[in-house]
């Protein structure tokens, strides 16, 4: 069995929890937790839950540690202190800054003979995977990642702090006719515009000017003002009832050619349809822990990527068993 | 620059050849053929065709051999004699015996120090790395493998082998309905007949019997007994003018659920549409020839599958390169 610690308890901690049930070969051994353990109830059965303080003293209890922390100001910190006492996976996912937290985690897990690997998810994770293989095979090309029908947080926060708004939710929702363009092999230059529709259901206060909220979404810099906006205003109870879920999901596609005269054309297409963001997230995090393990096992150490571990060590199966029956 | 040679010249051969040329670190050294060399005209200027008999000869001038032959007698007999002298890779396909293949190609390549990658391309290849993630990530889930639309060779020759023949060409097609249901996560159960259909265009003599024709390929047992099978009559020249393309391509689908009581379900889907088949799986394995050629540089040797290599070692960039760009 592998013994899993999660390191951080929100809604990808929770993921993180219900991923170790699905996979008989993993077992929870604590759950720690800057907020009083004793005001923190898990799903998991007979299984502590324990102040990030004392974190140290599971050393030789735990063998992948999984940090569910935030990527803007938690694991920048988290991911290198306990690479130096633990293996760990963590799925930092500002992508500008992989290479500067690469670097960090890679320095401290070095030093203590530790293995860490991030960014582990669907992107930063199996969409960049995806991108890799699809550059790889297919040179001459060009890729394009689409992401949604899914709800974005940062946006739907950043529509929440506009005066006289109780409750957003944002949907990202790539578009039918830069998906067909693509698809259709035609290498488009899409615009931020073209790609990408954002839908948002929105909850203000009684006597609240409409008029105004939707301008100042649909103008805000950096999240809206360079894409098609659409805002519905809805009450409270309509959000709860048809938009509580955090679905998400997306496209990477690379469309390129071969032959001596590029004659011929060809459209690699990933695409992902998930119900929970957060637990697909989670699931992911949970096969390369399982990976990290495995090469802790091999003496192997430092800091990873998805593209440094090979397959073959995601899976409980044999390589045997892989080789005769997924081959 | 990588050293490549190719051993057999046919329409993966020539495929390899037209990836090496999209390859800027990859060049084509000498092309190996059973034929009379003289006889073979290639489409790279200033490189040699070399008899099959002249090989070892070679063994310093090659990083990696791209053994082009088919997998019914040529392979399982060259692959292990190559595996013996040069770095290898080979495209084995039929899925039954690829654990006998491997054990025998492991045998050789590790006794003379050299590393071989078996079954490159895309199915085994590609769609086999995709049913590996999609199950590590979504333990709890069903596999799907669809064909097509696809031009089908051993179907095409199979209706060629029926008296009264001329030509013929078999395309198989994944069943609208069958991959609807797979989408919406029923995870149904499918039969053979429910998950393809084939469609074919047959050329016959004068004078031939059509019904009795039709006949007999609708009820060929392994080949189209168990499938609904178009038969379409056509002449000469409409085959060589609407089907002489060897298109190709397919999709992997997973659905899984998650959570403690499998309340979401997510859907992975990969899928590829290949104008020539030939082509895109001499792609594939034009980037294994590289990851082969990087790993023996390490001193890795002996049988590996696409399973087994790190996607890092596929791409021409650095790691660094990788990290930042297509994490």
């Amino acid at each position: 069995m592998i013994r899993v610690g999660i390191y951080g308890y929100g809604n990808l901690g929770r993921g993180v929890e219900a991923s170790v049930y699905k996979n008989s070969d993993m077992e929870l051994v604590a759950v720690f937790t800057r907020r009083n353990p004793s005001d923190l109830i898990i799903k998991t059965k007979n299984v502590p839950v324990v102040s990030c303080n004392d974190v140290l003293a599971w050393r030789e209890k735990i063998d992948v540690m999984i940090i569910c922390g935030g990527s803007a100001t938690d694991l920048p910190e988290q991911t290198p202190y306990l690479a130096k006492y633990f293996n760990v996976v963590d799925s930092f996912d500002t992508h500008a800054k992989i290479p500067e937290h690469f670097s960090n985690v890679d320095d401290c897990a070095k030093e203590a003979g530790k293995i860490a690997l991030i960014s582990a998810g669907w992107d930063p994770g199996m969409f960049s995977l995806n991108r890799l293989y699809a550059s790889a095979v297919l040179p001459d090309g060009k890729d394009y990642t689409f992401w949604g029908k899914g709800v974005s947080q940062g946006h739907s926060d950043a529509i929440r702090r506009i005066d006289g708004v109780v409750d957003a939710r944002q949907y990202t929702i790539p578009k039918e006719d830069a998906l067909s363009r693509v698809r259709n092999g035609e290498n488009p230059e899409l615009s931020t515009r073209d790609k990408h529709l954002r839908e948002c259901f929105v909850v203000v206060e009684e006597g609240a000017d409409h008029k105004k909220i939707e301008n100042e979404i649909k103008t805000m810099p950096n999240y809206f003002a360079d894409y098609d906006t659409v805002v519905h205003f809805i009450s409270a109870e309509e959000l709860k009832l048809n938009h509580s879920g955090i679905p998400h999901g997306g496209f990477v596609i690379r469309s390129g050619n071969t032959g001596f005269n590029n004659e011929n054309s060809h459209i690699i297409e990933y695409s992902l349809k998930l119900d929970s963001n957060p637990e697909f997230t989670a699931s992911v995090i949970a096969a390369y822990a399982r990976a990290i393990y495995k090469l802790s096992l091999e003496g192997v150490n430092g800091c990873k990527t998805v593209f440094d571990i090979a397959p073959s060590y995601l899976t409980a199966m044999s390589n045997e068993e892989i080789r005769a029956h997924l081959l």
